[in-house]
């Protein structure tokens, strides 16, 4: 074991502080990876204050990862010291039932390992996340990160790009098609820049006027104000998806007559209450109503490359680790464009 | 113009009674039929009391109609006076929107002609349904009914077939998947029958241990107790697809989570009031909750011949007209097995 430094919460009500956490020594199939950056994800904040409930303290976040390999286990054969490489949502799962045959691992019918406050396979230790100096990985969950980007730009698709990518692949979004994104943050921008890096016609629904100018530099290619009746009348059956990363309570209904006969309306953030769905928008169109959870390895080393090749990165504000909790609280007034991103070299 | 018999509601809350309406002399393009059987279905019952809102008095119900062609106009090509020929939910739309050319005429972008109650594409008269002696429809909308089946048994397939069978070929139901029903009436026993047709596993869900031995009549492989909360655990990821028929309130949030990853919930029936929908189990197995509204001409045809084909038709029991409104009551009570089909030479 070799004891790492990491930022951890220690109750849902403290801020995050200092803390030493182990990792285990690689072993015969795992890769050490010396974090370089780390994303802030809004489910590290549910998490570190305990919001969605099962938080076990002390808890270090982060699933967003991008470092270099320091060193691999005797069976490894992807990956040697010096590599760039990421590390996502997840870093285990069971490995033999269908989803997992199937490269959906964020499906594993035994439960996946997800990056932090998750029961390993062994049934036994908790795992803890990117805010630290190292973390220990088995290779299949490790991702190839091409070196053509900027690194600190990449570390938040690895939930944030997999999570709206994911989704535009699996219902087929395709040039021509008419997208609307609700939502511009984290997951939000990056839907903005995925769906009209494939060609779609991309159409920002806000509330707030003064989105609008940041929507078209993302790519958007119209801005429409959810707050005019007159606004949503005119925009009934007009979008094949609408792809929906609002994590706080709202209503879908407001949204489901805007998709056209056989529309797809994705949900890709969880609120803490439910919305009140009617019958009628879904059966007069023939509308589906569905959600979508990151991706699988394979997905995501697909959209790691499908990025390098088109050129696409989040747009990151670089912290300090002891800028933690401050970025956390800006992340929740959605006053950041549009993730913050810690420079893990802070942490010594 | 003609004036026939017909059995109408007069107002929301009386009970119907005979009626003379007006059936217009066929056109170059229209098929007049004489009705043999007209089915009766819960939409009947809704509009005659007004419950949807929009009924215009007095309304004549029925949309499950097979009769003989007795006349045709100059163009029709496809039928003559003799041949049996059926009638189902809806008699024109607009014919050249993006789904009238895709044979979705069910969901004409301009709005289409429902058979009673509704619109006329000349935008003056209201149609008036099955409950008459005679019908005149264009011949777009008439159907071929073979007469290798009893036709009081293939009235109900013109909107309970279709409204099942659209979906399950739609969403792809094919040998082995595991699909679930809720809900044993008209669009239920249906739903059944077809679904283990097409080589499905097919599981009634149900809140009355009553219901098992009609389901496995029917051709439900399986029966499972909705109210037993052991068993609802059980079946937790399980369905591929589970077919709700429901048109009285409840809530979807049961369902969920019985199916499978990248499982379908189909909506057909229309509750009053909205169900309370939370993103979790939607998102957490790439789940879709979709609705379905009956099926196009095209498909409708497809149906009829599968179940000509098949040996599949409704199980009904037989009315008088005079025993419409003792059948409201007993529909309402879930108190037939399946459908009342009025046999309309009672009409004279």
């Amino acid at each position: 074991m070799n004891s790492v430094h990491a930022y951890a919460a220690h109750e849902a009500d403290k801020p995050l502080a200092p803390h030493q956490i182990d990792r285990r020594e690689p072993g015969a199939d795992d890769v050490e990876i010396k974090i370089l950056y780390c994303g802030v994800c809004h489910s590290d904040i549910h998490t570190a204050r305990n919001e969605w409930g099962g938080t076990q303290y002390p808890i270090v976040p982060g699933h967003e990862i991008v470092g270099k390999v320091t060193r691999v286990g005797e069976n490894v054969t992807r990956f040697k010291a010096g590599d760039t490489v990421g590390v996502g949502c997840f870093v285990d799962s069971c490995g033999h039932c269908n989803n997992c045959k199937e490269d959906l691992e964020q499906y594993c019918e035994n439960g996946h390992t997800q990056t932090y406050n998750s029961l390993s396979q062994d049934k036994k230790t908790i795992t803890q996340g990117g805010y630290s100096s190292h973390i220990v990985v088995k290779q299949h969950f490790v991702l190839n990160v091409s070196d053509k980007l900027p690194l600190e730009k990449v570390a938040p698709l690895l939930c944030a790009g997999i999570t709206t990518y994911s989704p535009l692949k699996h219902w087929g979004v395709k040039a021509g098609d008419k997208v609307a994104v609700v939502g511009l943050g984290g997951l939000g921008h990056m839907a903005v820049k995925l769906a009209a890096s494939m060609g779609a016609e991309v159409t920002m629904l806000s509330r707030s006027p003064s989105k609008e100018k940041d929507a078209q530099e993302l790519g958007a290619h119209h801005f429409e104000l959810t707050t005019q009746p007159e606004n949503m009348q005119k925009l009934a059956n007009t979008f094949d998806f609408i792809v929906d990363t609002v994590s706080a309570e709202h209503d879908y209904n407001e949204y489901l007559n805007l998709l056209r006969t056989d529309g797809v309306m994705i949900l890709l953030g969880a609120p803490p209450k439910p919305s009140q769905v009617p019958a009628f928008p879904l059966i007069m169109g023939r509308r589906s109503l569905v959600g979508s959870l990151v991706g699988g390895i394979k997905e995501t080393q697909e959209m790691l490359d499908y990025c390098a090749e088109h050129g696409i990165t989040s747009d990151v504000e670089m912290i300090n680790i002891d800028q933690i909790n401050e970025a956390y609280e800006r992340t929740l007034k959605g006053d950041v464009h549009y993730r913050f991103v810690i420079d893990m070299a802070s942490l010594n």
